[in-house]
């Protein structure tokens, strides 16, 4: 930026409302240059954003490692032109920058993402910058106890995301008086008017329902939103939610609180510029935070031994597995922490709870807090473990699509996985997590068949970039890998081979004893069979499956989770760049479950040792 | 069961009182049977039940198909022992059946699904009965002007879940009065005590600012219980939320206001039995509902023509088609109904709107109720089409999911489709919903490149059985087929064919244009392409992949999604059962977009023409 015109910092009011207008008139000028954007979203809450800048917020802009700096979250993301015109403002970025919105290989992107050093998470999926600023607030007040504020800035469209109230539940019930939520009640969605239109007390009522202190403002007076934004800042024992009255568009006559105006520049953008008052060159000099120490970590005892089981005896859940390995982890590494989704007797995520109360949280039933939750915990520097039935997890997908936008660093576990829960029936099995899982950018996907191979996966998990699943089985399962025994993320492990293999039996999770079983079977029909265990299901592990192939011509894939986007596709990835794919046969779940036992389940759904046994006859047969 | 013993209907506050003891009694008993389930949740909210049944509902078990029958929505799904037990009371199953509870082949599953003809959804997954209840109360009063009205009956954990917020938000909006939502408060989640316990009043505080009638009672007091749903039933303007106390397991020292009895039979059944009073074999008779005309479908203008675009001319986006045609399909069938997730405008749903504003039901920003109500209106026999950016129908996968549980009948379509759109950025890109949707048991999936294949397409939908998926694009994209042109889903199309064709470019959507520009390159180098537009992604043209396998021997698969669950999966599929599969490559979305032009996406994606011409050349090369 042009730092010889930059004027003296911006104080009064009249400084601060001339700021608004270089908001507005940056964001057109970004959305102008770009050909596209949202200005009008930006220019409802260019007044809020300008005194939180001259006022409030308390952020250096060149460190913004800085333990004490506060976090403040767009949650409207579409608003991102007003965002990076206050990082001019603040002269974080140059104009020119500026000028770069939404090209090809600017960080200024659409949507804000962390590619900004500013940017805590990505934003542009409405209704989730709440959720995770009550992870941040949470991690900064009741594990690191820093004094920095959570800033949330949100859209009235989104107010009628659901998510958005099991973080108000949250946020409300865990007493968050350093989380400040602002809304900019501009009256119209993308389509048209929102349900409440300029109702203030419509969202105050909602709001303070769930234990929030509010305050109702005109947004485009500076005065009211300093002092309601002071009101926040010193209301003891409750969250506060800002409820701004604003109009979209403000200050531009041929778009101003006019329908058919979202996401859009406007069209005469030289008018509005001028209309605006003119570009300015308002530097605004954002305090500094307070001193605070970085939180320790790093800490815990590394003498904590890992659980161990016995090869061959009692069989143990890969999920008991889970529970006993994140308590030690607990121990281990003073930067784990553990979100609930109200299960954790079933998870064993309370084993955790037992051990390590203050860094467990429960989310109660609310997926979406639950994953929220845990992005927050991890702009924070923790390592947290978010637990679940796997089922469930489908409820946060759009968080979990979300999080890897953000560049997050979340570990994920879903429990009771697959027709093998049993009696319980379709609406408690997931037959789609794996699907979900690997399709998510960058993500890790594992999947154990026992209790020493869990202990070794979760204990890799923290150390993978992105967003890592671990997929649990309900039921006991055999011990079969020796607790020393090492499981690499991206390998495999062959549990039967001979040269003489003319099919490989590959499995996961559970699968794999059915195919152990499949494989003894076979012997009786002089058929020898490669056991293949994939418990990497992304990466999977290429060389394997490619030796495996070229050894035994053919695979028989079982798998407890519907046909599309599991185990057998992650196989076949593997044959892919012109590589020769052996023949092979999938085993998956073709049917919709009702309630029978596990053996009933895994039987029905031919993916038992029979039907691998059977299948890979066949296989074997056609080959002949 | 046994007739002979079968008292005189139910009528007075003690004998109902003794219903409520039965139901107990049952639930216990079914649990003992199956050895799992969910006794004491049942137990909590058997008086609630029984007064429903002996006194308020209105339904002939006989005939669930008659109109006038009021629709009963067990939201706490794993009471499903209680609802078992009120179907037996009410003579519409034996005691016999009842103790099939949750045995192979039994139709009382350990969650209720459709399998029985009294329940309208699947339940299990905690905070959909609410949403699908709002769908259903909306047919009711806004569309069909029936008599019926919807009671749902939910636990106190699942109020935790932003999907019941989501619904309390439409049905209050809506001014659905009648729908009533009983919230059996028990104060025991799975894990432990939820977080409101029993105060009663900050359930009724919430869900009055949402604009809702509330009333407060003792869950186990018969008269109380009665009055409010007298109440309820004659409260005018708005929906009524009855939030009861109750104690989990009640009636049973044991087990009663107990933590770690959720899930499990209670330990010693007989004992149990004996201290709620012993076997009962009440018979209640439900109330018949009102006289009500079956509402007429099947109405509409025949002779309304859908939309034609002209091959070669202007290019059309395919989300035009798909709201020009929807339009259509609104005049040609009187059952359409639309649902919009407050992006109509994007979409062009609002084509819709601007024909049958009735049928177009705005659900704003939330995705949850969007398919909830979906849902409701699928259950009501209408023919639901919901659409929003494809991107954010991740919001609601578990609804998804449990559609299919509960064979469902519903479209969905999604626009602005992968990295296509363009700037916007990653988080308006759906680039895992081709994953999502396939894992959907028993869906199909579609994906149209053209204007008029996707007329096609859509006028296709209504005809699946199960939930229909149809992925749209924000950009214009070429007319390249006839406005007459068949395209039979599970069906493909053969571009460019040639008997000395060496490779086979399959696409669909954007990169089917990719293709045939890739094939015209490719003829520069003397190599001869073969073009499959796979517009139906499930089920998959499986003989045809195999044609073109065998006729050239090299496929090269470009997909605008991430590598996982789309359609690189899809095409592989077809060479399961030992069939030899092709030499391929895929291309796919491997990277994090940022925002950069349409063009530039597919190129830095390596899904361009360019690139899927230079991964041909390659794979022939290999392949000499």
């Amino acid at each position: 930026m042009n730092d010889t015109i930059t004027h003296s910092p911006v104080r009064s009011d009249t400084e601060i409302a001339e700021l608004g207008q270089q908001l507005r008139v940056d964001s057109v000028r970004a959305a102008k240059a770009a050909g596209s954007g949202h200005p009008t979203s930006s220019m409802s809450a260019a007044d809020i954003m300008a005194v939180l800048l001259a006022r409030h917020l308390r952020y250096d802009f060149r460190h913004p490692e800085l333990p004490g700096n506060d976090h403040l979250i767009l949650s409207k993301g579409h608003a991102s032109p007003l965002l990076y015109s206050a990082y001019k403002a603040a002269g974080a970025i140059s104009d020119d920058e500026l000028l770069t919105f939404r090209k090809r290989g600017s960080r200024l992107e659409g949507h804000p993402t962390p590619r900004l050093p500013w940017v805590d998470v990505a934003t542009g999926s409405l209704g989730q910058g709440l959720p995770i600023g009550v992870g941040v607030a949470l991690a900064g007040a009741r594990l690191d106890h820093l004094p920095y504020r959570t800033w949330v800035l949100c859209g009235d469209s989104e107010m009628a995301e659901g998510s958005v109230w099991e973080a108000m539940e949250a946020a409300g019930a865990e007493h968050l008086d350093h989380l400040t939520l602002i809304v900019d009640v501009n009256r119209l969605g993308q389509r048209g008017p929102t349900r409440h239109g300029w109702d203030l007390d419509a969202y105050a009522r909602r709001i303070r329902a769930f234990g929030w202190h509010t305050v109702e403002i005109d947004g485009h007076d500076v005065a009211a939103i300093d002092q309601a934004m002071t009101e926040a800042r010193s209301h003891q024992g409750a969250p506060t939610a800002i409820i701004a009255r604003t109009r979209k568009g403000r200050g531009v006559a041929a778009v101003e609180d006019k329908e058919g105006k979202h996401g859009k520049p406007v069209a005469d953008p030289d008018d509005a510029i001028r209309e605006l008052g003119g570009e300015r060159h308002l530097r605004v000099e954002v305090q500094a935070p307070p001193e605070a120490e970085q939180p320790a970590r790093g800490g815990g005892d590394p003498h904590t031994a890992l659980p161990r089981y016995a090869t061959g005896g009692d069989p143990v859940a890969t999920r008991t597995a889970f529970g006993e390995t994140l308590a030690a982890l607990g121990s281990l590494h003073d930067d784990v922490v553990v979100l609930d989704g109200e299960v954790g007797d079933s998870t064993k995520a309370q084993l955790f709870a037992d051990a390590h109360p203050e860094r467990y949280f429960e989310c109660y039933i609310a997926e979406q807090q639950l994953i929220g939750a845990a992005v927050g915990f991890g702009v924070c520097g923790f390592t947290p473990f978010a637990a679940t039935f796997a089922a469930f997890l489908t409820r946060a997908h759009d968080f979990l699509r979300m999080a890897a936008v953000s560049r997050s660093r979340i570990n994920v576990v879903g429990t009771h996985a697959g027709v093998a829960i049993g009696e319980d029936g379709p609406s408690q099995m997931a037959l789609e997590d794996l699907a979900m899982m690997r399709s998510v950018h960058g993500s890790t996907v594992l999947y154990p068949c026992d209790a020493n191979q869990a202990v070794q996966l979760l204990t890799a998990m923290p150390d993978r970039p992105g967003i890592s699943y671990l997929r649990a089985t309900r039921g006991n399962t055999p011990v079969i890998y020796g607790p020393g025994d090492a499981f690499p993320v991206g390998g495999s492990k062959v549990l039967r081979s001979h040269p003489d293999d003319q099919v490989t039996l590959i499995g996961a999770g559970v699968t794999v004893h059915e195919a152990l079983a499949a494989a003894d079977q076979l012997v009786a029909d002089g058929i020898r069979a490669r056991v293949l265990d994939l418990y990497s299901v992304k990466p999977v592990d290429t060389q394997a499956l490619r030796t495996a192939a070229e050894a035994t011509g053919r695979f028989v894939i079982a798998e407890d989770h519907h046909p599309e986007g599991g185990l057998a596709d992650a196989v076949m990835e593997s044959f892919g760049n012109g590589y020769p794919a052996p023949r092979h046969t999938r085993l998956a779940v073709h049917t919709m479950p009702g309630s029978a036992t596990p053996a009933e389940q895994l039987a029905d759904a031919g993916i038992d040792a029979s039907s691998i046994a059977q299948a890979a006859r066949t296989l074997v047969e056609v080959g002949r």
